[in-house]
């Protein structure tokens, strides 16, 4: 799925860092209403609160709204959307600031047209990136009254957030203080509850290791730096670890949940009604520990503030304890100082990354199933375009429909980027019944999308033309494919981090004076996330960590031509180790195996434009793709299909 | 020249940060003694000293000795090697702390052997990137008793060293005091006076831009930025704003001084015996400034100190003093905190970077001058070789001679690394005595070297067989030059960070499981250092700022055989501007032009393994060394020199 990193660098300006996800993806989680949300009702009740001194010691004379939820999760639940409540605006991205006088929203490019139709006048649209706008800090500091408090609630504020804005405000003679109870919340009349889906146990069949193991490697970890304690707070971690996964969050199959491992002890705290049921007791051995220090104490969601408190009240003098520096101000804050060891990326974290064999084996077959079902579309939509009745919606529903008659299916992992023609150069599109196209000969059509199955999670992207594309459409498909390839076949030595890899996908284009301006990939979890840290190759990311045999992530360079065509050609790639001609310091070298097997449609190539060693790069996926795909769709009985793959993967010369 | 980021990278964890010049060439500054110094009488009085009251309050239980200057210089005078005095080990990278029972020194692998030799057994030597190795402030935790004092000059730390040092010792009970007293200086009796050499004036014609339009520019950027004060304390960028060059520091065209600049006034600290002559007199206009803002004052070069100290005493309370994060402590901590704004690159960095046309012409004749003198080191090469008289340190001594006979030649920019066989694959080589190897029709060749002439600095390297080069090492200098060949022709997007581009310069080594260890290139100065920020190419450095065009690189991608060979093709680059068929954005694109113009040997590619355009690049580079160093030899009369010329960029196909 595109990455959007250019957007996400705006946020991070915007909110003084990265949202969890370090790869963000600007999605609209919900159709986009466009008419203004009325809020002047909704501003006087929150601002009554403000003042309220149950809620705080003294008047607050500003309130911060932040995105995200007490995960920095990067999709995140309709319990946890209050900006969009107090403001109407339901982009990804945004953060609102309520004071007395004043409520302004501070959104980035992207969304500076739908801010402006989905809020009424109460709000300030402040316009990230454009020069004249104020930060965050500055606005704050410009419109308070002298020594003022500005609120804001400490669970979904990050704790280098919270740093850097409580420096600001302090500097400037105010201070920011924490408002345990979420003033939002006091005024949202029917806020949605905190979702509690259905857990689902995830045997060794699928997961590849226990989760006694990957506890015991968790304290090999913590026991390698001195750690007595670690704190997971980011959900798919927490997933990772217990070989659980949840519904909660649409697109993410985790669970609202934290965890706190210690060297004996191992403390979930959950909403405890989930785990009712006699198979995930079984699973997770809450009745029967097999061994003491493996044993799961279950603790209310909630109780997790007082439970790491009580930790810390009883912390010898060296005791460290482990938080991501991304977890939220509130328990990280409940680390004395002294005994907190704060770190960009958690042994989860970094441990996920690297699949193992059950997993790279899984995604393997999962990719293989979501190839069937796009090659099943790509045939129907060859039929069906002529006769002038297929959408972008109705495309991404047969997409949807045909990958849920596969095995393990779970639902999709992202909403389906369906787009024809000109809502291709829109990278974060996603199609609403007021911007919806026909699908015809006359246009090119991007396709961006993937599913959860139980086996693994798929995110893929093919652009396609069904009449006969135009001499510019081709030779810009064809330095894509050229930078495609040149990140896919790409031979590097171990250590590298793929960072340094983002500029092979640009070369070409560059050649000829064009760019794309996102990232080129992002780590994919394993029935996970489908983006996820801490490996990526982007040009504005230089904290990832270096690719490693196992990890997993997406190769999708695009070119964009405003008002006229998207072009994205996207794999999902297995980092691999490979045998060049020598071997410079024992350092070993690694390379990318295609995970995705969906033909890249030739029709779109200047073949004339390619080198023959990217014709011969071609030709193999495509011999690949027919001889994996072809026999699980022979297998399948789909014909229809198997005979447009065989014609999608003729040789080219 | 070689810029071994590896090492530097090191050093950086040595000492906190980076040297002022973000690129560290590893040069051993002056010839390697290698029995050791005998330092028992020296730490004697050192602690002595440590102890008296007279230098500090209170007895201090440590010292640091830093490496550099109080211009976070990359290369040092003499007077300023106090490290090397105190200890006895002279490489460019090293600390020593003393306390009252220890003395120890850190340095990095470079050095190990080295550092071993030099230093007796008083010292303990530190062996930097080892695991087991201590950090300063962790050893100085580990030694000392509760509650110390740790003493080190203001002047050579710099302010964000020491921040970090004084911060990690007030954690653990212990402070960091600043000694005004050098205590080194205190012991060392025949310490070299600092050095005053001759200043020079440059015209128009050399510079391009008067020292009034200079000061013009920077008081744009410092209005723009609401900056009332600027201090200057980086040696080049002095010599830069005042069109004066200066002879302090060898192969570095610079003098000691400081400046301070303010909206009406500037202040300029020298050594004021220097301003007796009435050119330079005139120069400055002195005696006669033009408009009274324009005027420079001049002070003694040790008052720098009390005239900022009186600055700021001075200020309102909105003033902002500019200054280099990069800067001492002494200079920095005089400017209170709420005024001082820190930054890592100074607009005379950036402006400096960035050549006019004068200083772009100024860069291609010295360049021209220097082919002429390095073909003519070729041709006499190829027939002293034979005669097996030629050494390495003969051969730099001809290159020196050959340099020297041409127009404006002022010194060598920097130690010439000179090389046979396996001397070649020690990056940071430069022959001594007791390694020079003899040249041979066996072994590659290689030579790193530039010199500083009145128009311009140059720095070029060639690797050559005047033999019959192996397959081998064919095959690597092959991919080197492909490496090299694929920046040099590099296109992309006008605000491309320089780092982008490393891994152009590695994809044909690393295709082959090959690499080398150090970034692929360095800003150069126009008659200034040879190493200059703020942008380069290296993998290592995220920090760079980006490529415009007039700016000036080296592009020196390179491979080393350890015990062999080494192989490094090296060219000073121009950044243009270029036109490709699109122009995404209207963002525009750039390119490289060579400046430097000297063959490289088609002996040793395998051409085979080239592409077409890289061949078309060969011929094309080697059309121009014909056309435009063929002039110069015909005119110079070099007869030998230019039959070598004609005859090394034959066409190849």
């Amino acid at each position: 799925m595109q990455t959007c990193k250019q957007q996400s660098h705006a946020e991070r300006s915007a909110n003084g860092r990265a949202p969890r996800s370090w790869i963000t993806f600007s999605f609209l989680h919900s159709g986009v209403a466009m008419s203004p949300k009325i809020t002047g009702e909704l501003l006087r009740q929150l601002r009554q609160a403000m003042r309220n001194c149950k809620y705080f010691s003294e008047p607050l004379q500003a309130y911060i709204v932040p995105s995200g939820d007490a995960h920095q999760s990067e999709y995140i639940a309709p319990c946890d959307c209050r900006r969009e409540f107090i403001c109407g605006f339901n982009g990804s991205a945004g953060t609102a600031i309520v004071t007395e006088q004043h409520a302004a929203m501070w959104t980035d490019g992207r969304y500076f047209l739908q801010a402006s139709q989905q809020m009424d006048n109460n709000w300030t649209l402040m316009k990230m990136g454009l020069k004249e706008t104020p930060s965050q800090e500055d606005w704050l500091i410009s419109v308070l009254p002298e020594n003022s408090k500005v609120g804001v609630d400490p669970w979904i504020i990050a704790a280098d957030q919270w740093k850097n804005m409580s420096k600001a405000l302090s500097g400037a003679g105010h201070s920011l203080v924490a408002v345990q109870d979420n003033l939002i919340d006091a005024v949202w009349m029917d806020r949605p509850e905190r979702p509690s889906t259905q857990l689902r146990a995830l045997g060794l069949d699928y997961t590849g290791k226990s989760k006694a193991d990957k506890i015991t490697t968790l304290r090999a970890k913590m026991t390698e730096r001195k750690i007595t304690w670690f704190v997971a707070t980011a959900l798919d971690e927490i997933a990772w670890l217990f070989n659980l996964r949840g519904a909660d969050i649409e697109y993410n199959p985790v669970f609202f949940a934290y965890a706190i491992v210690g060297m004996n002890t191992i403390r979930l705290f959950v909403d405890l009604k989930r785990l009712s049921d006699p198979a995930l007791r079984d699973h997770l051995q809450l009745d029967s520990p097999s061994k003491p220090e493996l044993s799961i104490q279950t603790f209310p969601y909630e109780s997790v503030y007082t439970e790491l408190q009580a930790i810390c009240a009883a912390q010898g003098p060296k005791d460290k304890v482990w938080i991501c520096d991304k977890a939220s101000c509130a328990l990280t804050q409940v680390i004395p100082k002294a005994h907190r060891s704060a770190i960009p990326y958690t042994p989860l974290c970094l441990a996920k990354a690297v699949k193992n064999a059950t997993e790279i084996q899984g995604m393997k077959m999962a990719h293989i199933k979501d190839a069937v079902a796009l090659c099943e579309l790509f045939a129907w939509l060859e039929k069906e375009i002529p006769k002038g009745n297929v959408t972008e919606i109705s495309a991404a529903d047969k997409a949807e429909e045909l990958r849920s008659q596969q095995k393990d299916f779970v639902g999709l992992s992202f909403p389906t980027i369906s787009s024809v023609g000109p809502n291709g150069a829109i990278i974060h599109y996603r199609p609403l019944p007021e911007t919806n196209r026909t699908l015809s000969l006359n246009e090119v059509y991007l396709i961006d999308s993937g599913a959860q199955y139980v086996d693994g999670t798929t995110d893929v992207t093919r652009t396609m033309h069904f009449g006969t594309p135009s001499a510019f459409e081709k030779e810009c498909f064809t330095y894509v494919l050229k930078g495609h390839i040149a990140v896919s076949a790409a031979v590097f030595p171990n250590g590298t981090k793929g960072h340094l890899l983002d500029s092979f996908a640009r070369a070409a284009l560059w050649d000829s004076g064009l760019d794309y301006l996102h990232g080129t990939g992002h780590g994919v979890g394993c029935f996970l996330n489908v983006h996820e840290g801490p490996c990526g190759i982007s040009y504005k990311t230089f904290a990832d960590e270096p690719l490693e045999a196992g990890m997993i992530v997406s190769d999708e360079p695009g070119y964009y031509e405003d008002g006229s065509f998207g072009i994205r050609i996207e794999n999902v790639v297995l980092v691999i180790p490979t045998k060049p001609k020598y071997n410079y310091r024992n350092r070993g070298s690694l390379t990318f195996e295609p995970l995705t097997l969906v033909p890249i449609q030739v029709k779109m190539m200047s073949t004339e434009l390619l080198t023959q060693k990217e014709r011969d790069w071609v030709n193999e996926y495509h011999r690949k793709c027919r001889e994996v795909v072809g026999a699980e769709l022979e297998r399948q009985g789909r014909k229809d299909a198997l005979e447009w793959l065989i014609r999608e993967t003729q040789l080219i010369a």
